[in-house]
Protein backbone atom coordinates (compact mmCIF):
# COMPACT_ATOMS: atom_id res chain seq x y z
CA UNK A 1 0.00 0.00 0.00
CA UNK A 2 3.28 2.65 0.24
CA UNK A 3 1.85 3.64 -3.36
CA UNK A 4 -1.39 4.57 -2.50
CA UNK A 5 -0.28 6.44 0.96
CA UNK A 6 2.08 8.08 -0.75
CA UNK A 7 -1.11 9.08 -3.02
CA UNK A 8 -2.99 9.84 -0.12
CA UNK A 9 -0.48 12.08 1.47
CA UNK A 10 -0.38 14.02 -1.97
CA UNK A 11 -4.05 14.67 -2.31
CA UNK A 12 -3.57 15.62 1.37
CA UNK A 13 -1.56 18.72 0.74
CA UNK A 14 -4.59 20.81 1.72
CA UNK A 15 -4.71 19.10 4.99
CA UNK A 16 -3.34 19.14 8.72
CA UNK A 17 -2.75 15.51 9.65
CA UNK A 18 -3.38 16.04 13.43
CA UNK A 19 -2.55 12.52 15.75
CA UNK A 20 -5.38 10.30 16.71
CA UNK A 21 -3.17 10.07 20.51
CA UNK A 22 -3.45 13.90 20.51
CA UNK A 23 -7.26 14.85 19.79
CA UNK A 24 -5.98 18.55 18.60
CA UNK A 25 -1.96 19.37 17.60
CA UNK A 26 -1.85 22.32 19.60
CA UNK A 27 -4.06 24.14 21.76
CA UNK A 28 -5.44 27.18 19.46
CA UNK A 29 -6.64 24.23 17.73
CA UNK A 30 -8.47 23.34 20.71
CA UNK A 31 -9.83 26.70 21.22
CA UNK A 32 -10.82 27.37 17.76
CA UNK A 33 -12.27 24.09 17.60
CA UNK A 34 -15.04 24.59 20.62
CA UNK A 35 -15.42 28.16 19.80
CA UNK A 36 -16.06 27.21 16.18
CA UNK A 37 -18.80 24.32 17.43
CA UNK A 38 -20.69 27.09 19.56
CA UNK A 39 -20.76 29.48 16.69
CA UNK A 40 -22.49 27.38 14.58
CA UNK A 41 -24.67 25.80 17.34
CA UNK A 42 -25.69 29.49 18.68
CA UNK A 43 -26.20 30.29 14.41
CA UNK A 44 -28.75 27.44 14.24
CA UNK A 45 -30.46 27.22 17.65
CA UNK A 46 -30.88 31.00 17.42
CA UNK A 47 -32.91 30.85 14.13
CA UNK A 48 -35.09 28.25 15.86
CA UNK A 49 -35.31 30.89 19.19
CA UNK A 50 -36.01 33.60 16.71
CA UNK A 51 -39.02 31.71 15.64
CA UNK A 52 -40.24 30.32 19.25
CA UNK A 53 -40.00 34.27 20.07
CA UNK A 54 -42.48 35.27 17.42
CA UNK A 55 -39.49 37.32 16.18
CA UNK A 56 -39.58 36.30 12.90
CA UNK A 57 -42.35 33.53 10.74
CA UNK A 58 -42.07 30.05 11.71
CA UNK A 59 -41.02 28.10 9.30
CA UNK A 60 -41.27 24.27 10.06
CA UNK A 61 -38.55 23.46 7.43
CA UNK A 62 -36.20 25.86 8.40
CA UNK A 63 -36.81 25.17 12.46
CA UNK A 64 -36.85 21.37 12.11
CA UNK A 65 -33.25 21.66 9.84
CA UNK A 66 -31.76 24.26 12.20
CA UNK A 67 -32.52 22.10 15.41
CA UNK A 68 -31.16 19.25 13.90
CA UNK A 69 -27.85 20.86 12.85
CA UNK A 70 -27.69 22.38 16.67
CA UNK A 71 -28.35 18.99 17.93
CA UNK A 72 -25.52 17.28 16.57
CA UNK A 73 -23.19 20.11 16.73
CA UNK A 74 -23.85 20.26 20.24
CA UNK A 75 -21.82 17.09 20.68
CA UNK A 76 -18.99 18.48 19.23
CA UNK A 77 -17.30 21.24 21.46
CA UNK A 78 -16.62 19.15 25.09
CA UNK A 79 -13.37 16.93 24.06
CA UNK A 80 -12.24 20.35 23.06
CA UNK A 81 -11.67 21.29 26.37
CA UNK A 82 -8.34 19.21 27.17
CA UNK A 83 -5.97 20.08 30.01
CA UNK A 84 -3.95 22.52 28.71
CA UNK A 85 -6.42 24.40 26.73
CA UNK A 86 -7.16 27.12 29.35
CA UNK A 87 -4.99 29.12 28.25
CA UNK A 88 -5.17 32.00 25.07
CA UNK A 89 -7.78 33.30 23.14
CA UNK A 90 -10.56 32.11 24.99
CA UNK A 91 -13.85 33.52 27.36
CA UNK A 92 -13.71 29.82 29.30
CA UNK A 93 -13.46 30.41 33.47
CA UNK A 94 -10.93 27.98 34.77
CA UNK A 95 -14.19 26.65 36.65
CA UNK A 96 -14.39 24.75 33.94
CA UNK A 97 -11.27 22.55 34.96
CA UNK A 98 -10.99 23.08 38.67
CA UNK A 99 -14.61 21.77 38.92
CA UNK A 100 -14.88 19.57 35.55
CA UNK A 101 -17.96 17.22 37.20
CA UNK A 102 -20.25 20.39 37.10
CA UNK A 103 -19.45 21.46 34.00
CA UNK A 104 -20.02 18.08 32.47
CA UNK A 105 -22.88 17.49 33.81
CA UNK A 106 -24.27 21.16 32.37
CA UNK A 107 -22.62 19.80 28.77
CA UNK A 108 -24.65 16.90 29.45
CA UNK A 109 -27.82 19.09 30.62
CA UNK A 110 -27.53 20.90 27.20
CA UNK A 111 -26.90 17.93 24.66
CA UNK A 112 -30.02 16.15 26.74
CA UNK A 113 -31.93 19.06 26.08
CA UNK A 114 -30.78 19.53 22.23
CA UNK A 115 -32.07 16.16 21.52
CA UNK A 116 -35.50 17.25 22.65
CA UNK A 117 -35.26 20.47 20.63
CA UNK A 118 -34.47 18.21 17.55
CA UNK A 119 -37.26 16.12 18.05
CA UNK A 120 -39.84 18.88 18.96
CA UNK A 121 -38.65 20.66 15.74
CA UNK A 122 -39.57 17.43 13.72
CA UNK A 123 -42.76 17.32 15.41
CA UNK A 124 -43.65 20.58 12.99
CA UNK A 125 -45.44 22.32 15.58
CA UNK A 126 -44.22 25.99 17.19
CA UNK A 127 -45.91 25.30 20.63
CA UNK A 128 -43.73 22.32 21.38
CA UNK A 129 -40.66 23.93 19.89
CA UNK A 130 -41.54 27.33 22.42
CA UNK A 131 -41.27 24.44 24.98
CA UNK A 132 -37.71 22.40 24.17
CA UNK A 133 -36.46 26.05 23.33
CA UNK A 134 -37.44 27.51 26.34
CA UNK A 135 -35.21 24.60 27.94
CA UNK A 136 -32.17 24.67 26.01
CA UNK A 137 -31.96 27.76 26.09
CA UNK A 138 -32.19 27.64 29.98
CA UNK A 139 -29.23 25.03 29.69
CA UNK A 140 -27.06 27.82 27.62
CA UNK A 141 -27.32 30.26 30.05
CA UNK A 142 -27.04 28.27 33.24
CA UNK A 143 -23.49 27.14 31.49
CA UNK A 144 -22.91 30.27 30.18
CA UNK A 145 -23.36 32.26 34.06
CA UNK A 146 -21.07 29.56 35.51
CA UNK A 147 -18.29 28.62 33.09
CA UNK A 148 -18.20 31.81 30.75
CA UNK A 149 -16.11 35.28 31.26
CA UNK A 150 -18.33 38.12 29.63
CA UNK B 1 -48.56 31.91 24.50
CA UNK B 2 -47.60 35.41 25.25
CA UNK B 3 -46.09 34.24 28.33
CA UNK B 4 -44.27 31.75 27.08
CA UNK B 5 -42.95 33.79 24.18
CA UNK B 6 -41.82 35.91 26.79
CA UNK B 7 -40.26 33.16 29.08
CA UNK B 8 -38.31 31.75 25.85
CA UNK B 9 -36.87 35.32 25.14
CA UNK B 10 -35.93 35.75 28.80
CA UNK B 11 -34.08 31.96 28.77
CA UNK B 12 -32.45 33.05 25.28
CA UNK B 13 -30.71 36.07 26.99
CA UNK B 14 -27.62 34.38 25.49
CA UNK B 15 -28.88 33.81 22.07
CA UNK B 16 -28.48 35.91 19.16
CA UNK B 17 -31.98 35.52 16.77
CA UNK B 18 -31.23 35.38 13.71
CA UNK B 19 -34.12 36.19 10.68
CA UNK B 20 -35.28 33.55 9.33
CA UNK B 21 -35.42 35.47 5.71
CA UNK B 22 -31.71 36.31 6.24
CA UNK B 23 -30.09 32.96 7.04
CA UNK B 24 -27.01 35.37 8.65
CA UNK B 25 -27.93 38.33 10.48
CA UNK B 26 -24.47 40.06 8.70
CA UNK B 27 -21.85 39.32 6.63
CA UNK B 28 -19.10 38.25 9.38
CA UNK B 29 -21.57 36.04 10.89
CA UNK B 30 -21.53 34.14 7.23
CA UNK B 31 -17.81 34.29 6.41
CA UNK B 32 -17.61 33.30 10.08
CA UNK B 33 -19.86 29.86 9.89
CA UNK B 34 -18.23 28.80 6.40
CA UNK B 35 -14.87 29.26 8.36
CA UNK B 36 -15.93 27.54 11.28
CA UNK B 37 -17.74 24.33 9.17
CA UNK B 38 -14.35 24.27 7.32
CA UNK B 39 -12.51 24.16 10.71
CA UNK B 40 -14.48 21.81 12.10
CA UNK B 41 -14.60 19.28 8.90
CA UNK B 42 -10.49 19.39 8.36
CA UNK B 43 -9.92 18.61 12.11
CA UNK B 44 -11.79 15.89 11.55
CA UNK B 45 -11.01 14.97 7.89
CA UNK B 46 -7.41 15.72 8.59
CA UNK B 47 -7.58 12.46 11.58
CA UNK B 48 -8.57 10.15 9.32
CA UNK B 49 -5.99 11.24 6.84
CA UNK B 50 -3.19 10.74 8.88
CA UNK B 51 -4.21 7.11 9.75
CA UNK B 52 -4.44 6.76 5.80
CA UNK B 53 -1.67 8.13 5.32
CA UNK B 54 0.07 5.96 7.89
CA UNK B 55 1.41 8.56 10.19
CA UNK B 56 -0.91 7.93 12.80
CA UNK B 57 -1.74 4.80 14.26
CA UNK B 58 -5.08 3.16 13.01
CA UNK B 59 -8.08 3.29 15.11
CA UNK B 60 -10.82 1.85 13.54
CA UNK B 61 -13.68 4.07 15.93
CA UNK B 62 -11.92 7.43 15.59
CA UNK B 63 -11.12 7.23 12.31
CA UNK B 64 -15.89 6.00 11.95
CA UNK B 65 -16.51 8.89 14.31
CA UNK B 66 -14.24 11.93 12.43
CA UNK B 67 -15.55 10.65 9.68
CA UNK B 68 -19.19 11.24 10.05
CA UNK B 69 -18.58 14.17 11.54
CA UNK B 70 -16.68 15.03 8.68
CA UNK B 71 -19.26 13.91 6.52
CA UNK B 72 -22.07 16.04 8.76
CA UNK B 73 -20.07 19.13 8.65
CA UNK B 74 -19.25 19.42 5.15
CA UNK B 75 -23.11 20.22 3.98
CA UNK B 76 -23.20 23.18 6.33
CA UNK B 77 -20.71 26.11 4.77
CA UNK B 78 -22.07 26.42 1.52
CA UNK B 79 -25.20 28.36 2.80
CA UNK B 80 -22.80 31.19 3.91
CA UNK B 81 -21.66 31.72 0.40
CA UNK B 82 -24.30 34.39 -0.31
CA UNK B 83 -24.54 37.79 -2.32
CA UNK B 84 -22.53 39.82 -0.07
CA UNK B 85 -20.41 37.74 1.87
CA UNK B 86 -17.48 38.03 -0.48
CA UNK B 87 -15.91 41.49 1.18
CA UNK B 88 -14.35 40.63 4.24
CA UNK B 89 -11.97 38.14 6.61
CA UNK B 90 -11.56 35.72 4.12
CA UNK B 91 -9.85 33.84 1.89
CA UNK B 92 -12.39 33.36 -0.37
CA UNK B 93 -11.62 34.09 -4.14
CA UNK B 94 -14.41 36.63 -6.41
CA UNK B 95 -14.19 33.53 -8.43
CA UNK B 96 -16.84 31.88 -5.95
CA UNK B 97 -19.59 34.52 -6.82
CA UNK B 98 -18.72 34.53 -11.11
CA UNK B 99 -18.33 31.70 -11.75
CA UNK B 100 -20.94 30.10 -9.38
CA UNK B 101 -21.85 26.64 -11.29
CA UNK B 102 -18.56 25.76 -11.40
CA UNK B 103 -18.36 26.53 -7.49
CA UNK B 104 -21.26 24.39 -6.74
CA UNK B 105 -20.01 21.74 -8.71
CA UNK B 106 -16.66 21.47 -6.40
CA UNK B 107 -18.92 21.97 -3.45
CA UNK B 108 -20.85 18.98 -4.36
CA UNK B 109 -18.06 16.72 -5.22
CA UNK B 110 -17.00 16.94 -1.84
CA UNK B 111 -20.27 16.08 -0.15
CA UNK B 112 -20.64 13.29 -2.46
CA UNK B 113 -16.59 12.26 -1.15
CA UNK B 114 -18.15 12.62 2.23
CA UNK B 115 -20.56 10.16 2.26
CA UNK B 116 -18.45 7.81 0.67
CA UNK B 117 -15.50 8.84 3.34
CA UNK B 118 -18.12 7.78 6.00
CA UNK B 119 -19.10 4.50 4.42
CA UNK B 120 -15.96 3.39 4.18
CA UNK B 121 -14.58 4.27 7.39
CA UNK B 122 -17.61 1.92 9.07
CA UNK B 123 -16.47 -0.50 7.04
CA UNK B 124 -13.46 -0.33 9.89
CA UNK B 125 -10.80 -1.50 6.57
CA UNK B 126 -8.10 0.54 6.42
CA UNK B 127 -7.88 -0.08 2.56
CA UNK B 128 -11.29 0.92 1.73
CA UNK B 129 -10.35 4.50 3.94
CA UNK B 130 -7.41 5.27 2.49
CA UNK B 131 -9.15 5.17 -1.39
CA UNK B 132 -11.65 7.05 0.10
CA UNK B 133 -9.30 9.37 2.00
CA UNK B 134 -7.70 10.16 -1.64
CA UNK B 135 -10.95 10.95 -3.81
CA UNK B 136 -12.28 13.23 -0.91
CA UNK B 137 -8.76 14.88 -0.73
CA UNK B 138 -8.69 15.34 -4.36
CA UNK B 139 -11.92 17.12 -4.16
CA UNK B 140 -10.18 19.54 -1.20
CA UNK B 141 -7.16 20.52 -2.74
CA UNK B 142 -8.97 21.23 -6.28
CA UNK B 143 -11.69 23.05 -4.69
CA UNK B 144 -8.92 25.05 -2.78
CA UNK B 145 -6.88 25.72 -6.33
CA UNK B 146 -9.59 27.55 -7.88
CA UNK B 147 -11.23 29.44 -5.05
CA UNK B 148 -9.33 30.03 -1.82
CA UNK B 149 -6.56 32.52 -2.07
CA UNK B 150 -3.32 31.31 -0.11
Amino acid sequence: MKNLSTFVLAACAACVVVPASAQFAKSEDAIKYRQSSFFIMQQNFGRVAGMAAGKVPFDAKVAADSAAVSNFVSKLPWVAFGPGTDKGESKAKPEIWSNKAKFDDAANKLQAEMVKLEAAAKTGNLDNIKVAVNATGGTCKSCHDDFKNK
